[in-house]
């Protein structure tokens, strides 16, 4: 391909609204140009890349027996109501009447879909086990797309479904499919965390995020150094540690106190002159429309996905001031367990060991001091559903964690029975009777594969591609071509590559070396040829790989042989 | 691939929805699956063929150095509204608001989208000429969506889009789309007829589409049987002929007459005793907002494209009851020129011979009859704007003219400066002067392409493709997998092929014979080895060519290379 046909906008200026590497390169560079908020075009160059990581993904997942298929983008709303997902997912889900008034949804994934298509088309074990995917375009409705296509609202995922007789099955399927996605990452030139997750709005029980690195990362991921333990900060547990039990100390009496406008931890702890460890936040709930309060030490966090796992709820909500009112007969804000009736207590393990702690009183402008659990009110469910920080130790060794930025490139379930059920996938098994299909499913975002990428390849001068999926291997650059002796070698060179079935991109622009050369190092060709004026009348060209700082000369009639050594 | 591995649900019964064979196939032979109207899914086999086919189409284009691109299915409703096409694509365009409010539409089409992105990109005419495609989703809300993939709400577009600095240029890259058609066309074994055709909604001048005659094709096309002459039937021209003109001829005088009840050129002509040859309608439209009376004679159809084309409005729809008491002072069904002030009055040439002919009176149950042009109302604006008839001779050569129901698998479109002008997509010529780009458009149904495919090549049995787009090229039969001669001879071929890198597809299931010869010939599979007892005792296979009645005994040893050569 030659440069002057390709279109491959450059651009010299860092786009206002392109905050992380990735999406400043991918503007740069000619990648993608933005059509709106959150939804972008792919332009030759990008789309070249796109291509490649499909490819890849298309080639392990067949091996593995994988069947791809083509599901409509396009739903009907009520396949999403039978599983209560069209509630679930809310405003993120794109809806809207068609000419005859029936309300579709675009699809965000294809859970339902794809179990609406099994059970209609399975009928018995014989049938089993079958893993289906397609690489196709979701739409979610985010409510801050951003980041160019690592967050966007419309984006292209792969996304496979396994259905099975039994859970040894589903083990299988889900293995196959874990390791496809390692060999994938892996292919793409990727460095890649795979972490316990999660299941999140998917739901299911084992679950296991594959995370790349990157301080663009929205995710946080909890890694240990000493052993192999890696999750995500929704999924990481924390240690219990033991603590000296409240009724073992003497106990100061409870006092209501005024805290005029206090309606934070951080307010209330400035305002009593107490450290956040000596407070406990008590966070109401709903739990599938209940009332629940949570309640939290201080310096920590409650962590939603480990709450909603406990309770096993279906939707787990904070409640606004009318539900807080009705639950507690107090404030938003001001919230506490002390005389707190008919709602559920479910304290974290962290606060077992606080003694003479301050709650809100439930009254406006109002908190206790010196308050005792067991004496001043009963916590009857512990549980870990705080986040873990920097000051935890490994769950499996003990030992410092690590918490870090990353992107979240795919997501595996373990889902069980949860679609199959509800949507009626059975099969008959040897014996004749019918049974639920046990399912998994799995996603790989092929958008943010590219920008994980360029993520972590990068430099001050543009992308760095791996030969994998870099839009061409080789980039020609004849440094005048209006030079005979220079055109004559590029011309034989550029055959010569491409009669090898090499991808090479041929820089035939009549501009300026210069030029030719920041373009080069911007969109990022993993092998650079530079054809010079000096070199050619040796016979000689000039060879460097991108990201790397040597220059190499080679004989023309060698150029070859070299760049298929290096590919 | 293994058929018990390969999800192909094949039915005995004909789908009570599907009226035509495509459709009725693709259900049986478990090649796609309703998921709602106008949505469907392609399971593995019908996968298989829309990735051969959308290889075909790249090969073709990329050849032609066209560049591939992806753009969003989602667009801003903004920059449909300033071309226009917001209003007139109307209910077909879905539309949603996304939760900022902002308005989104789903892209029935890109032209808007992707001028957009060359204007934002390309700066001088040595970016051009360019052709931009892309392999992709649409989404149109059909008024009635119907036979299977053939007119389907959300379906596979290839969309082509060319850009250029001149006329020269526009017929270069128009005739270089013409023939890569022409090429994709012949290698996925349709029988074709490229036609002139209206440009439609898309505008612009000259318009070719690609169709495929076939009893189900919604579309009808005129071909010459003696010359090349092929239109569409909104394009074709009518012959005029020479008619005795009214001023000849001694005439009868006008005179009004009950016609209670009649509002149609049907009632009219029955209850006057009068051919339809001897009436003329009177058809009130609105072209731009504005009124229009087109006269076409009692057995002529109006052709809407060509009224429009006459006009050049944008937008040409029927009067509705109360324009056209506006427009008339009469109520529907009883307009005619008579007396009409204020309307711009078109007439077709068929009307010119006409004499003492009936028309609307422009009163509630009333005609006038024996009306004469120039004595009772004058006719400024003579036009083609009738359908032609199968009693219509060649435009071209003057001899009979055939009408065939086709199926538009492509359509190609002049455009010009329609879409660059608006959307402000400009070059700087050679001499540095601002110049509007020059577009063309091309487009290709994808799915249509597949449908085609099987209205063309189908038997009683089932489908029958060609090798080109078949799923597979070899389907292997085993008659009976529990004799282990048979099963070891099965193996050895299966094994043998597939090293050969052919397709290949072997019925591994349990089942009697019968049944799997049935599936054989429904799913269509261009070539059948079976491996039957008798044969297997001689060292030898059944070979037989779907489509084809003959069956040939082959020797195993030489079946690859038999194979090899019917590919």
């Amino acid at each position: 391909m030659k440069w002057s046909k390709a279109l491959i906008p450059t651009l010299k200026e860092t786009p206002a609204d392109a905050e992380v590497a990735s999406h400043i390169l991918m503007i740069r560079a000619g990648i993608v140009r933005k059509l709106s908020a959150g939804a972008y075009s792919y332009l030759p160059l990008g789309f070249k890349v796109l291509k490649k990581v499909e490819t890849i993904i298309r080639e392990e997942l067949n091996k593995e027996g994988a069947l791809e298929v083509l599901l409509p983008a396009m739903h009907p709303a009520e396949i999403w109501k039978k599983t209560g997902r069209y509630e679930l997912l809310g405003e993120v889900m794109i809806k809207f009447n068609d000419r005859t008034g029936k309300e579709n949804v675009l699809g965000p994934t294809h859970e339902e879909i794809i179990t609406d298509l099994v059970a209609n088309n399975v009928r018995s074990y014989k049938d089993l086990p079958l893993t289906l995917y397609q690489i196709q375009t979701k739409f979610r409705d985010e409510p801050r797309p951003r980041f160019g296509v690592l967050r966007s609202k419309e984006f292209i995922m792969k996304d496979a479904y396994s259905f099975d007789c039994d859970l040894e099955g589903l083990n299988k399927s889900y293995k196959k499919m874990y390791d496809a996605y390692c060999k994938i990452f892996k292919r793409c030139g990727l460095k890649y965390i795979a972490v316990e997750a999660d299941a999140g709005f998917m739901g299911g029980d084992v679950s296991h995020e594959f995370m790349v690195p990157s301080e663009s990362g929205e995710d946080e991921i909890v890694i240990c150094a000493s052993c192999s333990y890696a999750a995500s900060l929704e999924k990481a547990e924390c240690v219990k540690t033991q603590k000296a039990k409240a009724k073992e100390q003497k106990l100061k009496p409870i006092k209501e106190v005024d805290t005029p406008g206090m309606s934070t931890i951080e307010k209330v702890s400035e305002f009593l002159k107490r450290p956040h460890t000596n407070l406990v936040k008590t966070l109401i709930y709903l739990a599938d429309k209940k009332p629940v309060a949570f309640l939290i030490r201080g310096d920590n966090d409650l962590n939603e996905a480990k709450a909603k796992r406990f309770l096993g709820c279906d939707i787990l909500e904070m409640a606004d001031e009318a539900d807080i009112k009705k639950a507690t007969d107090g404030p938003l804000g001001f919230s506490g367990p002390v005389g707190l009736k008919g709602v559920r207590i479910v304290a974290d393990y962290d606060v077992e060991g606080s003694i003479d702690f301050i709650t809100g009183a439930n009254k406006k402008d109002k908190h206790f001091i010196n308050v005792n659990i067991d004496r001043d009110f009963k916590v009857k469910e512990w549980a870990d559903i705080r986040y873990i920080t920097p000051k935890d130790n490994c769950p499996k060794c003990k030992k410092k964690i690590q918490i870090k930025h990353a992107i979240e490139v795919g997501h595996i379930f373990k889902l069980g029975t949860k679609y199959t059920k509800t949507l009626s996938a059975k099969f008959l098994d040897k014996q004749g009777k019918e049974q639920a299909i046990i399912m998994g499913c799995y996603g790989i975002g092929v958008n943010r594969i590219i920008a994980s990428s360029i993520e972590q390849g990068n430099d001050k001068d543009g992308i760095i591609w791996p030969h994998s999926i870099a839009p061409y291997n080789v980039l020609i650059i004849p440094v005048d071509i209006r030079d005979k002796k220079i055109l004559q070698a590029t011309d034989k060179i550029y055959k010569d590559l491409t009669k090898e079935r090499i991808d090479v991109l041929l820089d035939d622009r009549d501009q300026r070396a210069g030029i030719k050369f920041k373009d080069a190092d911007l969109i990022g060709i993993p092998l650079q040829i530079v054809i010079g004026k000096k070199a050619v009348s040796q016979k000689k060209v000039e060879l460097k790989l991108r990201g790397k700082n040597k220059v190499t000369l080679i004989d023309q009639t060698k150029i070859v042989e070299k760049v298929k050594k290096e590919i």
